[in-house]
């Protein structure tokens, strides 16, 4: 009996560890209801695991490859290295073919379908961007459309805030807000938790109601080929100029003409992250008769070494003094582990007497958790 | 110069034939943007491509693994049997895992995000379910919720028609409409593409303008375990059993305090496929005092060989004259190469004297096709 109820202590006894790892080893908030893995460990790593048994090997892709190892019954495991907070596209590998984990819901990321884990912030600190309890909603449409320039139907994505349908006579200003090279305008919503964020703060009364219109940033003009998009590979984002004709003739009339919106340029911001930064200062300082406010989260900017910004873009930044009576809010956020690219871009920017304001989001690096803090600290200052 | 001239002349000729047959040879509608492969043949054959220079070997699962074989640069290449006209989800098998292709967007389908290619109807017979230029365009939206009976956050889909917006006086019907097994609430909205099939309705005047709300069918009471979905594998779906709760107690109020809904019984329809049908008949006949009108394609029936349909749903069927009063319109929907299931109940309903109305979609088989041309014929029935 002694031994039956020692081996009956050893079992509860591993019960219970069990039940206690499992409690904080938790499913990432990305997996497919139900699926425990990836699983985020209370120091920040991930456990992977994938069901390949035929397979030789099998590579979790992060920074690089990293070999899993084979379990029982097919199964493949491996945990990583501890990983910052934030949003990480991640990669299976097999025989040499990079696909999405089946265990997530995949988002449009590496110019494909991807998956990804959330290592989530400290308690609390990502309130911002989660649903509330009691806060008003906006309304998050997509909406397609002809585009005479690209010759073809898209797709945008508009939220509208709260009160936008119950007071049918108030029209509001209108951001127009870009995603990166290798994802699409489902970024902001489905990766950046964009409508959340502006609930939050309109609830909060920390920025003016307002409409936010996300476009694809892939556009050719009208007959012109499609380049081939290769997983894990930037295609050539020059082939992509039509964007801004895009913006101007077809998306900005169209945004004005449905919504109910105040269309003059001081009531016109456009923001965007990386590869969409560069679209904005393309569009936006292409364009200053239609925009005056500009939102730069971890851009791609048009800096070299050696390079004299007052060359760029037509020499727009020679004129300090007109160009910051033109622009109200230039805006540049950065995640502090990104190098100094942005820092030096606003350094010589001031050394011109252009007025812009740096951001810098502690611990972060080139992924959602900066581009929602960007949202959130930039949005409140626009159209005051 | 005559061999010159004739090499010239067959290169010129090798050329426009590659051209004829890169035309005909169309990328599969659901690809990324730019990805040749799936192409979709002339003859209604597909041709997948996958990239894995290091697998010993490569299948595409289409109703079962078929063998790729190995062309250069590690490229695998498969043509398949010709394909019935609509949507396939298919899966890439590398090492026994079974995976989405990298090549098309993804769509959440076999209880994972799926792979999906699409054989079009013939010329003009899918344009119903197409935006159409010229047709005033009804929001679809998406909208966060928090559930008291799941007790966690949710999402549904919100469509309202052309002018909900400008006239804010006008109430509407309501038609709740549930996706598969395996699927979740974006499968109306990306595989069905129901707004453009409601877009196009009202445009000419077929169906009444209605709100559709499209809410995912998973659900569990507050508390308890959320059941693992395993890739291909339909979990039992008996574990949902909290649906009809969400919808009575959390989704039809919110949607009745929400959105200007007309509340009554004979302005509330409800509609689902395949699973979505058995949760319809579940919700709906179990709250007659809710619903006046059901629409079941290709659902999930609780007839078994011998099953007496008065014994079913509390015995609702068993008073002919009181149903045929209670619910206006009792419409099943169903492809003609799924079989005779459907055409049973229909006269086993008949036999009993209830009143039910059937459609066949011509050549059509369990998929996404079957159920547009399902909505198409069922939403201009409702409200009438």
């Amino acid at each position: 009996m002694r031994i039956i109820h020692l081996k009956t202590y050893a079992l509860w006894l591993g019960c219970s560890l069990c039940a206690t790892l499992a409690a904080a080893q938790t499913p990432s908030s990305h997996n497919i209801g139900g699926q425990p893995y990836p699983q985020v460990n209370p120091d920040n790593t991930v456990t992977f695991r994938v069901k390949a048994p035929g397979a030789k090997s099998v590579q979790i892709v992060l920074d690089r490859p990293y070999e899993m190892r084979k379990d029982t019954a097919g199964m493949w495991l491996y945990t990583s290295a501890p990983q910052v907070p934030g949003f990480h596209y991640y990669s299976v590998q097999v025989g040499g073919l990079q696909v999405a984990d089946p265990a997530t819901y995949t988002y449009f990321g590496m110019s494909r379908m991807a998956s990804a884990f959330e290592i989530p912030e400290a308690k609390g600190e990502g309130d911002y961007y989660k649903p509330q309890k009691g806060v008003a909603r906006g309304a998050l449409r997509s909406r397609r459309f002809y585009s005479g320039v690209c010759g073809e139907w898209r797709r945008m994505y508009v939220y509208t805030p709260p009160g936008y349908e119950q007071d049918t006579q108030k029209r509001y200003p209108v951001l127009y807000l870009q995603h990166g090279g290798g994802e699409d305008e489902r970024g902001w919503p489905n990766q950046g938790y964009m409508n959340h964020i502006m609930d939050n703060l309109i609830a909060d009364g920390k920025v003016q109601p307002m409409i936010v219109v996300m476009n694809r940033g892939y556009a050719v003009h009208s007959g012109q080929p499609i380049p081939e998009q290769q997983p894990n590979q930037r295609s050539s984002m020059e082939a992509f100029a039509a964007f801004t004709d895009l913006m101007v003739k077809d998306v900005i009339p169209l945004v004005d003409s449905t919504y109910r919106t105040l269309s003059d340029r001081e009531h016109r911001a456009m923001a965007g992250l990386s590869w969409g930064g560069k679209q904005t200062l393309d569009t936006a300082l292409g364009h200053p008769d239609l925009f005056s406010a500009i939102g730069c989260f971890s851009a791609a900017l048009p800096m070299r070494p050696g390079t004299d910004i007052g060359t760029l873009y037509g020499g727009i930044f020679k004129d300090a003094a007109a160009f910051n009576e033109r622009f109200r809010l230039f805006w540049l956020g950065i995640g502090s582990e990104e190098g100094d690219g942005t820092a030096k871009f606003h350094q010589a920017l001031a050394d011109k007497g252009i007025r812009s304001t740096l951001y810098t989001s502690p611990g972060t690096a080139h992924e959602w958790l900066t581009w929602r803090r960007c949202l959130y600290q930039f949005a409140p200052l626009l159209f005051q």
